[in-house]
């Protein structure tokens, strides 16, 4: 379409702007020696529950993690993360399908991050938006439901190839959805060959171990 | 931010040209007599399955109806949908987030709409994109599966404002992900008062029979 070129133009001075951003975020992260991780899937493929299950994990750990969530509408989701008694922020973006680095710089204003261990990013449900927008994170996980079908790697190539972590989710729902576990990890190791991968229910906690376990393998005490 | 006035201009361009290339697909439509249905939702509440359904009961009622399927990659989802026998086209957007009016009318080239009953356009999986962009369609449907969680209509709601009809799927899996059907449905209400709404499941064809009669109202014979 004609229309095309002048917004990718735009598209691609604001994708500047954000880079630099980030990587002033990245570099405060790092002196102040919080790990950050951030989270991209489809709406409802589970990225709160699973965030509730870990800041309350940690916390209990001893750990001092902290949230950024992001929705359109709504604050929800930091309602239900407030109960693990982490600190939580929540961004709404209106009708903006991302988060972008200027968003996070914001939110954890007035917080002192070098007494944090963990920051997680819950990123706007959606499998294309976030992709390009680097927001200042150490890894990037992406979630993949049992119920969403082993094929979503395939459809959305880009925001699957820019995660670092994989993470199917509702697995203890696996048999009830026939689930094809094979079929879903080679076509997550197609799009992301090496890309480490994780199967975990937020709700019985199985695989939450192994999820525990590489975090402390980033912030060893 | 800084750069959000400029893209909000662009893009509001790019939304004027959309919606004249629509209103001409819209009268196209209507002369020759094919009733038009969209369908948005999440990746993975089971657009295809609904839409592979429902194509072969039309096909067995003595119906004409083809499919416009959008996606980033793959031409899985058109692939699945040609097992009905309709006409099928699949769209790949790249990485574009949503289709334009202009991408229908391309994919629609070489048929004789004149010879359909009804034509179903599948858009991308994605709760935020496509809300903005009319394609000329008769009818709207928002789907959303009971493993989402019932929140999602009010954490996305200008795609529930922008829909006709809700169509909550994988009803089978209701108590497996204990979904809490009043919940979702007044959360439906609550964002897009008065919407009517259908409950379903693709794989045991529940509530398929009151999918096809309000069609067949639509098409009467």
């Amino acid at each position: 379409m004609s229309t095309q070129p002048r917004i990718v133009e735009v598209r691609r001075n604001i994708l500047k702007h954000n880079d630099q951003v980030a990587a002033e975020l990245r570099e405060r992260f790092q002196k102040a020696g919080v790990f950050v991780a951030s989270l991209v899937s489809s709406p409802g493929s589970g990225k709160t529950a699973f965030l509730e299950k870990t800041l309350t994990l940690l916390k209990e750990k001893g750990y001092r993690p902290a949230a950024v969530v992001g929705d359109l509408a709504t604050a929800n989701d930091a309602e239900r993360l407030a109960r693990s008694q982490a600190p939580v922020k929540q961004i709404t973006t209106g009708t903006l399908c991302h988060l972008e680095a200027a968003m996070i710089q914001t939110a954890i204003e007035g917080w002192d991050i070098s007494e944090l261990d963990f920051l997680f990013i819950e990123n706007v449900g959606n499998l294309v938006c976030p992709s390009s927008y680097d927001l200042g994170e150490n890894i990037r996980l992406v979630l993949l439901s049992v119920t969403e079908g082993e094929d979503k790697p395939l459809k959305y190539p880009t925001i699957f190839n820019s995660a670092d972590l994989a993470v199917i989710t509702k697995i203890d729902l696996a048999d009830a959805v026939e689930f094809d576990r094979d079929a879903a990890r080679s076509n997550i190791q197609s799009v992301r060959p090496g890309m480490p991968m994780l199967e975990l229910s937020s709700k019985t906690s199985q695989g939450m171990d192994a999820w525990m376990a590489f975090l402390a393998s980033k912030r060893p005490r």
